[in-house]
């Protein structure tokens, strides 16, 4: 099921800019009980994104609606994906003085991982493809991904879930569609999205959770040295939650205390607000 | 006029990987007395760039039939563009286990350049806007292309055709749509483009022809700094083929002998290449 500028309908215009330039921005939302999950923190990135990139965002009353329609017609469980681009028109990478932007809103099926990716954990592995340093793109969920594309290209071994990228300066940012948490002497510890990486919905919750819960939360620059010799490790996302990790290439980990905790508060945070939006 | 996998057709599926990911690469090529011109070059570097990525690359003879297709169609002068991306399918980022590339050739308009931008020169400035580094990435004409697209968004000025980019060293690369030479102490001298920029085809011709002609050519790192006490400046690409920079920002310079004796190698060689093709 899929809504293109609120018009079903399973096709672009080859000229998008999307297309042709990557000129564009997506959000991939859980759907649960027919409903968006943190649908207004979706739709502040998504409205922080165009404004980072000077394309207008969609009125949010009409992506409401429009997700709405959607969602209405899903299963239990199941992932809503919203596109926004910078449309049609410009001259090669100049874009036209007044951008009509595109919004492109589609229904997927819920992946289906096993339970056990959130409970006992998932393997892991540091990925060769570095993430390109640019601040003016740092943080936003923009279409440019090729490098997440040949990251993902680099293992076809079914027993490893997630690949973990540095950036071009040596440092660990975040895996191939999570952002990455370790736990270290008590405390949580995550990369600075400054220069590269995406900002994650449940990256910024945990922190807001784990503030709320007098846990002290470290953004930081950091090595993958550092990084295993964590106690505990983690990775996030909207669609999988929380996914302990429980190996990384050959170096093990257990799912400690502190992720189980903040699974826990993540669960409860979900359940209240899934329950206050009813 | 456009070709879609061979169809006639103005759209493409939502679920391409070229839209969702960016995960593909074009080829911009003039189209003279209906010949797609340096056809033969193009070609080789999609193939280049297809098999970099890990894309399978259409057949040649198909692109090349496609292309003449509408090539026919041209008026004297056009723009043909190819698109190759990775296809529908696939979960997320990682690619489906057998691609089906998508291929998009379409004809457009030639842009309306004043014959004075090539005799004359033409005004550039430096851009803000940063070139990240990766070596992965860097010389393919790849789909991911924001940063071009915000570099371009810097300026309204109609005076100014042209936007220099630096990287994140701080090294000059290239132009927003063209590859940047400079001379100095009568050698000519481009960035090495090891790291960023796209390695343009009307690039390597130059090259080659200089060394044809034993004009030295140095590929370096090199600043603004060092750009600006250039003697002779100009950009260059497969549209407008070579033009004169007289101004950087409040730098002036001139277009001088050897930019103009490039010119007319470059003007001779296509003259000849185009007549042996016919």
């Amino acid at each position: 099921m899929l809504l293109v500028n609120g018009e079903p309908g399973e096709t672009l215009p080859v000229s998008d800019r999307g297309l042709q330039y990557g000129d564009g921005l997506f959000e991939t939302i859980e759907v649960n009980g027919q409903r968006p999950v943190f649908f207004d923190r979706h739709l502040k990135r998504l409205e922080d994104g165009c404004r980072r990139l000077g394309i207008p965002c969609p009125a949010l009353a009409i992506l409401t609606e429009e997700a709405g329609l959607l969602c209405r017609q899903a299963p239990g469980r199941a992932v809503l994906k919203i596109i926004v681009t910078s449309g049609s028109g410009g001259r090669g990478y100049r874009r036209p003085e007044a951008i009509q932007s595109t919004r492109i809103l589609s229904l997927h099926p819920y992946p289906d991982y096993p339970d056990a990716f959130g409970t006992e954990g998932i393997h892991a592995r540091f990925c060769q493809t570095r993430l390109g340093i640019n601040p003016a793109l740092a943080g936003i969920k923009h279409l440019n991904r090729l490098e997440q594309v040949l990251a993902r290209a680099e293992w076809t071994d079914q027993s490893v879930q997630e690949g973990i990228m540095l950036d071009f300066a040596g440092q660990v940012i975040e895996g191939t569609m999570t952002n990455l948490f370790y736990v270290k002497d008590h405390a949580l510890h995550t990369a600075t999205l400054a220069q590269s990486g995406i900002a994650g919905i449940i990256r910024g919750l945990i922190m807001e959770l784990a503030n709320q819960h007098q846990l002290t939360v470290n953004e930081l620059s950091y090595t993958s040295e550092l990084l295993l010799s964590a106690d505990e490790i983690f990775v996030c996302n909207s669609i999988v939650g929380i996914w302990p990790v429980k190996r990384i290439d050959q170096t093990a980990f257990e799912p400690g205390p502190v992720t189980r905790k903040i699974q826990q508060w993540l669960a409860d945070y979900k359940h209240e607000t899934l329950r206050r939006e009813q």
